[in-house]
């Protein structure tokens, strides 16, 4: 398998090797970006291959961590959350949460702040559009040290939804991030060093 | 037809009379936001119904500017975009090209600056994802003055990609966007008064 891509077999079994092969080889490494020290990973190549793009929907679909009955909308973060997130819903036809940065959203808005490396983010949901018990699935391409994605799911939880699971194309190694997230459901499509 | 939506014709012909007045029910109007004066038309409620994320695919799909042979890809202007974009293009079997806000994607990428009411703001596209001629559709929410989709058209063009037509969910009225986008075909779903 490709680069230095790890746990590859979840992909494997759902696409096979070739297909695998195939997206792997759309996802760009991108050494000192945004800052030095960072291997960036780039999936907008991927998306832009139209077979790339059917394949991660596949692959998604396929490793879900758990049964599409089980949550009612998937909720991504902006930016790069938003590009699989309504994609994934409208095939399992579910709705779509959109989680913002803060001041993107109209009023009244449910927010959380979240830790960086250096300082600290707020992330946002328009009230309402969960309801009482609505079960989210969260999704995003990517889990580093999982700060984003558990304030997501502290949010959905205060609008008294209740968070059926996370799912991410690419999860990075030895930053703890799926035991940051708790007791949920979690599933990755590949592992990459961080 | 719900409030002061115009133009809902197309609208009507591709969904029928109840399933648009449901669409159009799941688009919320702000006043003042995001500054006084502006009337802000919020697409996320409908993205969160899942009956209302399928038929907002469904007129898409069925308002394409062009047929779906003229065109390789569909870019999305960042971040409202990226939400409809690769649904779309994953329906028809095409590609996802991100058009990003400045310092968002990894070098090299290929820029165009715009004006906006004050000051000006630039748009990126990741240099390599768009290929000599490669075709491609620009989709976006709204087109108020046309400002961003004429920038990313630009882009494309600067990219020696081929402008196949602009498809907007909302089109202010009176703001001449579509004018000013040039003699490129061009669909919106509905009109609204700015």
């Amino acid at each position: 398998m490709t680069t230095d891509y790890r746990n590859t077999e979840k992909l494997v079994k759902i696409l096979g090797v070739e297909n695998s092969e195939y997206l792997l080889s759309l996802i760009r490494t991108i050494p000192d970006f945004p800052k030095e020290g960072i291997l960036f990973r780039d999936i907008i190549p991927l998306l832009a291959d139209a077979k790339g793009l059917s394949l991660l929907l596949d692959a998604l679909e396929g490793a879900l961590p758990v049964d599409p009955s089980e949550f009612d909308c998937i909720a991504g973060l902006e930016a790069r959350g938003f590009t699989v997130g309504p994609a994934l819903a409208a095939r399992l036809g579910k709705g779509f949460i959109a989680v913002r940065k803060a001041g993107k959203l109209p009023p009244e808005t449910v927010s959380e702040e979240y830790e960086l490396e250096y300082g600290t983010a707020v992330l946002e949901i328009e009230r309402g559009v969960i309801k009482n018990n609505t079960r989210v699935l969260i999704i995003d391409d990517l889990i580093a040290t999982g700060g984003s994605a558990k304030a997501a799911a502290n949010i959905i939880e205060k609008c008294s939804g209740t968070v059926a699971g996370f799912e991410f194309v690419m999860e990075l190694e030895g930053l703890n991030g799926t035991q940051a997230l708790g007791e949920y459901p979690t599933s990755s499509l590949i592992t990459l060093p961080a």
